[in-house]
């Protein structure tokens, strides 16, 4: 099966890809292929010269070799010496401050006879604007719906948990879907939650062009591009601090070009920076919070 | 004792900031005074409208209050339930490539009976030059040497140690030196460690000033700017992956902006950036490693 699921990421890369690269109409990704020394590889694209986005990666990876320490510690019991993992990830970063940033991870792991699903999508928007962060819980629910009602409450509410700044209490931006270690269990095969996964992968092309062609002839001035870039401080922050992801990689000497595509191009820090209040800056700190039912 | 050593770091503080407006000539510290929650609080000083300094903080703190988990887990047979420390810490990031950004803290923490100082002054010039480098360690190592010919060997050790990052086998600039748990011992009482301690922050002004003022005139251009923006993507890296000072405060609530005055106003991160061989930039990256005598 993982041979199977394996090829369908790497088709998702390629469909992914050449979506964005419509939507943008201008820039178009550049591969590197990597091979990791203790078995596997990927292929890391990068978004160059874009119109709409300034920097991106769609990164894929198959990789395979013994059991790395975080994994031993997480299946104290497991006698298996080899682990395999293959996933999708990726974050686009707009140049413009009115197109959201968007990230999306989907992953499949194997250790001995043990086998799980992770991944998510979620949406950090610059300014928070209800109309898109209703159509983007939207049509993540739909999607999920199809699967199973009870996924998209669920994996919402993981979703807020999990991107959340805590020494800045507030969330990473307005959440999305996560799901990890989801394993086969009495309601869902492997291959029912690999239907779901291809789902969820399925909808980031679509979704994402919608949110970028709702957004893209908005004018912005000096101001937003101040703010967008001390948002993607926060964005740098979340990676580098709480993405387990990002730690993992870090920690487990991973490719660190591929891991830390994530970051923006440009950010900023201000010291103590207060939005004034009732401006769009603060409307946005507003929802930047765990539990908004955008759905209701 | 903990309150001679508490005035004397606010003193401190006082005459780094003023030397550092003199040298600067035109920017000035906006003081933020605020209250720890469960006891203490501090001064922290942010560097404004500078002409050389583009961003800057020297804090003061002085806190107490119950034990926080992780000197209990330091310290598992003590029965103290109540600590104190005190310190100063300062980031300076110039507006010139030139210019090394400069790193300082210093230290005194009590658990009970058990007493020690921590610190250390280590500099990330942007471009890396000998000159800099050797009069910034001899100085150093001159300083030192007053108290114990083995500190400096010992201590600039430890800050190549601590200041590297792991994911980019690169130490972030040139060392310095770095001590911690520096507790009374047979060669060396508390005061005499306090005394040391008063060495390494007086030093701070003077060596910081002379190294602005040999490198201020220096013409740079567009692309030395582009550098040092990826350099302190660098540093951001460093302090949020890495840094002890800043992960202690972050997990135990302290106060996030004083905590994060440590990042650059702006910095930028470019996918797999090779400078050219034989560049001004190429030469930064070889002198990025451990184990450096720049004094033979």
């Amino acid at each position: 099966m993982k041979r199977e699921i394996s090829d369908w990421f790497l088709d998702l890369q390629d469909d992914i890809c050449s979506n964005l690269e419509v939507a943008d109409n201008g820039g178009s990704f550049v591969e590197d292929k990597w091979e990791r020394p203790g078995g596997g590889g990927g292929k890391t694209r990068i978004f160059k010269n874009g119109n709409i986005i300034e920097r991106g990666g769609v990164n894929y990876s198959a990789v395979f070799g013994d059991v790395p320490d975080f994994l031993k510690k997480q299946f104290p019991g497991e006698k298996a010496t080899t682990f395999y993992a293959t996933g999708v990830s990726i974050v686009m970063h707009p140049k413009s401050p009115e197109i959201p940033i968007i990230h999306m991870n989907i992953r499949y792991f194997e250790l001995g006879k043990i086998a799980w699903f992770g991944g998510g999508i979620d949406l950090t928007p610059h300014y928070v604007n209800q109309h898109d962060a209703v159509y983007f819980h939207s049509e993540l629910k739909k999607m999920c719906d199809k699967h199973d009602q009870s996924f998209y409450p669920k994996f919402k509410t993981e979703a807020d948990n999990y991107f959340f700044i805590k020494h800045r209490n507030e969330t990473r931006g307005i959440g999305g879907i996560f799901f990890d270690h989801f394993r086969a269990n009495e309601n869902h095969s492997l291959t029912d939650i690999f239907s779901f996964v291809k789902s969820t992968g399925s909808l980031f092309a679509p979704l994402y062009v919608s949110l970028i062609n709702l957004n893209k002839s908005t004018v912005y001035s000096e101001n937003e591009k101040k703010w967008q870039l001390l948002r993607r401080g926060r964005y740098v922050e979340f990676n580098l601090v709480y993405d387990r992801g990002t730690k993992f990689g870090l920690d487990t000497n991973g490719r660190t070009e591929s891991i830390l595509m994530s970051l923006p191009p440009i950010a900023s820090w201000e010291y103590d920076y207060q939005p004034e209040p009732g401006s769009r800056e603060a409307e946005t700190i507003s929802f930047l919070k765990k539990d908004i039912d955008w759905l209701k």
